[in-house]
Parts: C-alpha cells; structure tokens; sequence
C-alpha cells in the first residue's frame, strides 16, 4: 500500500523495528518514569476508596454499606475533608501529569541529551511522589506549592525545548 | 543532521517506515481499543448535555436557557443528581482511561505476545464500557465496583510487565 | 533478542531512526499542535491560582495566607463563582484534550493526507483557545458551546478515520 512496504514485508522485521524504538535510552528513561507516575496516580484511586470506607462517606446512594434505607443514604451519602482532599490531590495529578506525559513523549522523541532528559524527568516524579504525600498527609506549605511548582517548570522546559526544535503551523 | 538520516532521504520512504509501526499487530489492536475507549469517554459529554437540559440544571448563568432574569439563574443554576452522576463516571473515566492509554502504549511497544495483549485491551474496553452503564443506570453494587477494578487490575498487569521488562532510572 | 536487531546495532542509527519518525509532516505538526494545546491547557493552573489568590478563595487549610487561625481558614476555605468557572474550563480541557491527543496520535500514524490533517489540528487549537476565553471571561452563549462543539467534532472526524481505517477486535 505504501511505497517502502515491500521492504520489510515479514512481521518479525517489524516487531524488530519496533523494539528499536525502545532501545533508544532517552526512549526507556521516559518509559520507566511515564509509567512510575501512572502507577502513582493509579495508587490515588485506592486511597480515595480507602478513606471512602474508613469515613464511611461516599458519592453514590448504592455505595451505601447494609441496608438502603433513606436514612443510611442520608447519613452516608456525604462529602468527607479527607476524602475531598485525596480527590482535589487526584485531580492534580490528572491536570500536571497528562501534561508530563504529552509533552514527554515529544520530547523524547526529539534527540534530547540523555542526561539531561533523565534528570527531566527524575526531578518531575520525584515532585509529583512529594506533592502527593505534601497533600494527603497534609504538610504545611509551602511543601506542596514548591513541589506542584518544580513539577510545573520541568514540563514547560521540556515543552520550551519541543517548541523552540519545531514549530510546523 | 543524524547520522543514518541519509539512508532514507525522500519523504515517501519515512511514511513507509512510520506505517510500519501501524503494521504491528498488537500496535493496531491497541489503535482500535484506544479508539474505542477514547469515543466511550467522549459520548459521555454528550450524556452530561442532554442531562442538563432535561433536568435543566445548568453551571454556569450564560448557559441558561431563555431571559437571563435573576430569578431564572437562581432556578436553573444548580446541581442535579443525575448530572453529577454522569460527570463523577465521566471523570471516573479520566482517572483510569488515562493510565490506560499510557501504560498500553508503553506496553504495545515492549513485544506482548499478540493473544495475550488483545485480552487485556478487549477486557479492558469491555469494562470500561459496562462501568458506564452501571454508574448511569444506576445498577445496584457490586457492578460498578467490580467492572472499576477489573479495569483497574488489567492496567497494572501491564504497568508490571512495564515496569518489569525494562526499568531504566 | 529479536531478529533484525543485528541490523542496526550501533546507538545513532537507533537514534536517527526514532528521529526519522519525527520527520514525517503531518507528526511534526501533530506534535507542535498537541504541545500547543498542552501548553495553553496548563495555563489553565496559573490562572486558577491567580483568581484563587485574588479573591482569597482556597480549598485547604494549610493554604491560608497568615495565621491559620479557625476564623481565618472559616473565612479563606471556601468555593469562589470565579475560581469555581476557570475549574470547569480547567476540567472540560482535560475531558476534550485528552481525546484529540489520543485520537490525533493514532491518525498522525494512519498515514492521512498533510493538509487535511493540518487543518483538522489547526481548527482544534483554535476552537479549544476560543473556548478557554469564553467560558474565563465569560462570553455570552454560543460561543462557549459553539467552540466546544467545533473541537468536539475535530475529534469525532479523526476517530471514524482511525476507527474506519482498521478495525482489530
């Protein structure tokens, strides 16, 4: 179908061709991190059921423990300080993380010195872990802010870096 | 500028070698249940509209519909339970498509045995999918749960093999 | 490990062929398109932040500007109308452009025509702009709604592409 195809025309060239991608360092470095984030933010979901059924607060009238009498639903159906603030710390990571990995991968992908991607992307969960223990815990500012805020400024200077290399409008 | 860049210098060569990587046949499942998954989570804004308009529950004044009176923006100015439903499944969605897309690339590229890999997407999807109409319906527990944490263990059994084959800090 | 490897043994010609990916057209404006987004996404904090600090409206505690006595976090802990607007814009970016970053991969590599698919990234960018705009200052309706609609479809159009192009169940 498309002209360079008749090249390589086994599948196992292509998986190879592939692998390739992931032999690249700055490739994997990126690879591992995009993946200890995701995991970080996927361990938030469990924290929020956790406090969800410690402090017997939840969102849906069917989340309910025992018998669904409107007085349970009454009593249960509520917001709780703590489980908002593991969802407020969730809903940070969606907001800085997407980012991360959006423009991480771009910036992967674009010849980048190997050190200083990895440090990129090092300092970047490094902050992230930090923000999130700064929020649910909670420790007092500005642990937080500084550490949203370091996350912050690794993403812009590797969103800086794909912008600055290629601007194709 | 790179060094093998000479061997392949027309354009129609660098397409080829780009479909290449759509030749994989676990990268194309992964194309179609990404799709699939991504289109689920976009109906679900069309969802939330039609919630709000039925029930006429509206969050911002400019949205509402008709004289922009006082009095009608205090009326329709408001929270409605089936609008947050649809929106908590709407973001229910966000915290875990995401991680989904993420770690599944990561995972397509790492060469999954091909059976292996369409059973975590099509379960995956299958899950999602049936998490929706649970949280909407509503129906009673353990629907929801159980279809969240299926979704949920499919994507850690990628993030593993992941974070397994290849850690690279 | 896999056959072809032997192929390309040395580092830079990896390296050159991950670069060759980002030579393609309609890739490179893929990625300048996705960064912009991204980017315009993440201002979305600074200016949440801003209104937050503003109008003296915070969601945590420790976050309270001076002594965090209990009047002052009863005073200071508490949802603004504005801060509450730039939250949902804030929100409905990542419910949108989360998709289009998705989608906008998978038919970057489904070999599409460049202008076209310039014009599909083109039109998103701007209508998610125009939207971000008109729901901070905010605009009457349509124009939110319509703008809204405008990156909503962009999206759609690329998904039947990429749905329609190979479907593997």
């Amino acid at each position: 179908m498309t002209p360079g195809q008749g090249l390589q025309s086994n599948s196992s060239n292509k998986m190879a061709e592939i692998s390739h991608l992931m032999d690249s360092e700055v490739f994997s470095a990126f690879t591992t991190y995009g993946a200890i984030v995701l995991s970080k933010m996927m361990i938030m979901s469990i924290v929020t059921a956790f406090f969800r059924l410690t402090r017997k607060a939840f969102a849906n009238p069917e989340d309910v423990p025992g018998s669904k009498t409107p007085e349970n639903i009454k009593k249960f159906v509520r917001t709780d300080d703590s489980v908002e603030r593991v969802r407020r710390a969730h809903l940070n990571d969606l907001e800085n993380i997407i980012p991360f990995l959006g423009i991480g991968l771009l910036y992967s992908l674009s010849n980048p010195d190997l050190t200083t991607a990895l440090w990129h992307f090092r300092i970047f969960a490094a902050a992230r872990i930090y923000h999130s223990i700064a929020y649910v815990t909670p420790l007092p500012q500005p642990n937080r802010g500084l550490s949203w805020f370091i996350g912050y400024l690794v993403t812009w200077s590797m969103a800086y870096r794909v912008l600055k290399n290629k601007l194709y409008l």
